[in-house]
């Protein structure tokens, strides 16, 4: 079974699946009577997304953003059984890993994204259910909102909306996806800006209160960095045949 | 698909899945891409259930315990990952209906076992979640526990614990599968004898502390009732092909 | 008072402040010692909104997203004891409806909507706390959802991204501001086409997969409509002199 | 008072009864205006048994299943009221412990039932409210399923009901009474059988499911071990006179 | 027994028990093997109360404030368990009425303070889980607070303390007992004047701050008067002999 | 920003505002844009106190009893709106410190109140959200509950309501203001005597039954003596003009 792959032991313990509470039903979400030859990654579970693994005819499907939230899947009828058919018929396995992809302090999504644009991630911030789910990161120089911006705008291939663009900082803080809420602690905290995925009305209009630096990035733009740098770990480690499932929104 | 054949329509509609409130997720529980021709119907959604549904290809299988409960199912793993896998790649639903199936004033199981031993339904009784779920019925004659327990032996091939054999009684309240929580207002409600499906130590002690005439007749025996009701309208309606699929235990 | 005036027992009237259920306080939020002559009508709160309004020395700020929601308002400390100690020293009181302004049947943000596009506002659909808060619309005759868009775009001033723009429909679902929640019933209760504000990824990709035209126009856009149709309403009503105050965002 | 007395704090201080959460009010559950000199336990506080304390003219009577259960005892009317008074009337003071009594390592129902059968008492498992309450026992030489049932009905008088009764086994999961919902983390736990006193269908169906052999041992005759046992150490500690009041039922 | 005498169903239905949602246990709370033929009343359950009920041998005591509270009283020792044990071994029923009795339209705490100060009993307001407990009242002819209050003190046999003695007043809010909660609502509701029973400084305060005169006339002297009124009906209904037991304190 | 000021910093460090969790929310509940020079201390947040605040001019007022209670406060109208109004309009910052001033283990309520009748403060008792808000106290020699009384009423300018006034003791609980729910918990940790501030009902029937002597000593003048020990605090570290404005009830 896929739930006792050793792909699949390497995965939750580098995700520490079992020691971070989260919303999420993280690690094997649904398993699959293969063995492992191929795997592969994508940002969401999205049907079109399950259809081109099918294609690959991989073994695993990881994602960030998995069909397993909260207490449970209720029936399995529309979408859901669609998508639960589609895996189970050909032996898919597909597992989920939230907040752990978000907080890791080597893969994560938040400290990729500061690698990435030549910061160096600091300490985490902002606690959810005894998780600090956000990041701090540091320019060694000075560099205004938009160089920033532009920086991720290149390197993410997005589109970015900022606030104050001619602001010049050197401490950041970082949630990506939908991180929004992370924004007053940010301030808190001594961050002179704010990046996030995803543009929401109530964070724009809470960074125009504060007077503080903002760059929205892009969900999906954000969230694909821990996808692919957990990938390349299990190329390394395992010699898998592995596959990026792209499923690009500018939201 | 399975959730929008007649059948199924007929089945939430006789049943009233949506007006009842209840720990189960009545309805179709997992969908399937068929058309209906075989109707397998079973108390239980136990493995070897599933298994013998699949070994007469059947494309919807009837439970009284179906596989969603409460908020919803968790990762399709272990035992929940089989019998999930097993449904979908046989293209078989699966339809559960637990208080819908006991309450029914027509072919519910509470009804249905006051019929078998020859006493006349009457009104519901104790309410739980706006349902009265317990039945009250009637012997035209007095009978003693001792008779009524054999007549529910022999009917419904089982083995009955009872409390008070001599005693004579008129007036009973019934609330098959694992009832014992509605001794006390069966007593409060006038029943003389109380008659559920599964033994409980509390239930028995209660019992006797109450003075309480009482039959334990089975769970799955006081189950099968209601179950096999459903699957005669169902042929006579539909005139597909049927299977009882037998899961007895003596509990 | 502010709060015994006239244009507030109208305002409270015309929107049922007293009828809906909310985590909006609605109704009077900031009481002020004057007589009305002057007032301005905004989306939001914001400070930048409520320097505005004071430089027009008006005597009551109508806004859509007031300043206290949920239980109450924290220490009145940082930005929240700004915006008191500004409408306090200028004698300028706050007024907000949320859910009243985006439901109301002639003045809602959702009707609104659907008139300004050419589209007859029919039943509300979706309940949230005993109250259904989206609107479902219907064109004479099919459009396409680009045509849709376009007429959006160029009536509220506002950039539109869109899903399936070469469907043609003719019932929509509406839902103005933060209105994802309501895309998956809107499909159920027969809508072709949904139309929210503010646009999350959550949504997009749910309406991917269950392949639901989707146009998201703005936050901001589709929740100014309702404010100046009761702007329209207080002028004809009482003749004072009144203020729209924009806050224009994009997203 | 029966609550100050030596007894008292000696069986308090045994059972741990302040450190242990649970649904029972464990320790004194009626006072009693008396010295101590004899005692009765039993496993319930059913009418009869407490008249057949008061025949005995006992101080204490200790149970297992006690009468004052979640937040409280309601009105003292009909059963409670009898028993409350009768206990008062002879001045009999009333002493409950539950789980303090399942999961004692040295008297618990647990390790006794593990002990009886020759099998070596090892960790608990399956956490409660911080308290862990079942418990694993190993036997040196594999034995069948069928000669373990066999010694406990033998030892404990009481008949079983089994399921694969062939397989053998050496590391055994053990709750006593209504047990069976440790039936799932017996099995992740690495026992190969799992022993509980009161037969209940879902466990039963669960075990077949997980394919893992099952004694019902009886809930009443599980739980007499740990009674007795108790019984043994007040009569060593103190030389009181004892009486055991047997309430057996075959559940 | 004394829960099936016709004295009980006499004050079950005169006080709707049954309706009244309450965080008391109203009704029977301690039953008794008896005939009625001595029924003594009072405020509270107190021991020294009870010791003087079991002096006069009465079958019942009708208290106001009971013993039983919120889910059920705990583990009967201490103070609770002499109260039970005085009671069941003297062979004397306790009953409780609390709201029931604050709130009954004839004969409630509430009315007959009213009456008493030649006020005429008006509608009910302020709401508590379905039951509003406080009343209103008017004086034909304008009084001064410090008139009312001197006629309180007589009548009533207690000491108030009182704010704003001189202003004239015909409309009063009155909730007996402790209800200083009852004073905002018995300003919004139009009453001139605030009675209730214990003094409370959060009340108090209040009371400064909405400029609304009040009168603390006591929380024992405002209680008296319901139970002494339904003794009287007692008396007449059944001519039992009937005992009033003071328990004055001054609060 | 009076929130920045170091008079804040001081009394947030002193009182340990973040380690005390409370109903109340304590520390600065309305800022100031001032620098301090004058600061009023109170026992509560009457209007009759603001106003005699800013007669006096002051910067910050501090009391026990602040605004802001529980969730937030609400909507600000009415009483709540003109206290506000008021502060702000005259730039006068409030402070709140409920539990924290109670507590302290220097100049606390319950500490100074046992100093200024000689006892020694000793431990703290009685738990409520991890904090032990009541403390113990001893007298060198025996003093009966009579002379305690008169000290009291002496030295805190207030009348006494006291229980079994000749008891000699020793040990005393106290827990000033509104305490009476440590009536209990000081008895079972061996107090001999418990002085509480506000009397009520319910503490002093639970008193007579506990036979516990009691001394009622007002629930305003037994919370001014930590209010003027933090006032004294302030002038020596900071050498401001300071007032205590008083707001004497007999309550």
């Amino acid at each position: 079974m896929i739930s006792d792959s050793d792909l699949v032991k390497f995965l939750d313990n580098l995700l520490k699946i079992d020691e971070i509470e989260d919303e999420s039903e993280n690690g094997v979400q649904v398993d699959a009577t293969t063995e492992v030859e191929k795997v592969a990654f994508a940002v969401d579970v999205r049907q079109d997304i399950v259809k081109r693994a099918i294609e690959e005819d991989v073994d695993l499907l990881f994602v960030h953003h998995g069909l397993i939230w909260g207490d449970g899947i209720g029936p399995l009828t529309g979408k859901d059984y669609e998508i639960v058919r589609d895996l189970v018929q050909n032996e898919t396995g597909l597992y989920g890993a939230h907040l752990p992809l978000d907080v890791h302090s080597e893969v994560g999504n938040n400290v990729e994204l500061a690698k990435i644009i030549g910061a160096e991630p600091r300490e985490p911030f902002m606690e959810y259910k005894d998780t600090k789910i956000a990041r701090m990161a540091f320019f060694k120089e000075e560099k205004t909102v938009g160089e920033i911006a532009r920086m991720i705008e290149e390197k993410l291939d997005t589109e970015s909306y900022t606030l104050k663009d001619e602001r010049k900082v050197k401490k950041i803080g970082i949630l990506t996806g939908k991180g929004g809420q992370a924004l007053k602690s940010a301030k808190e905290n001594g961050a002179e800006l704010f990046i996030t995925g995803e543009r929401t009305y109530m964070t724009y209009n809470e960074a125009i209160d504060l007077n503080m630096p903002l760059i929205f990035a892009g969900h999906y733009a954000t969230e694909i960095l821990g996808v692919k740098k957990v990938m390349e770990l299990v190329e390394n480690e395992f010699g898998y045949e592995t596959y990026f499932l792209p499923g690009k929104t500018t939201i």
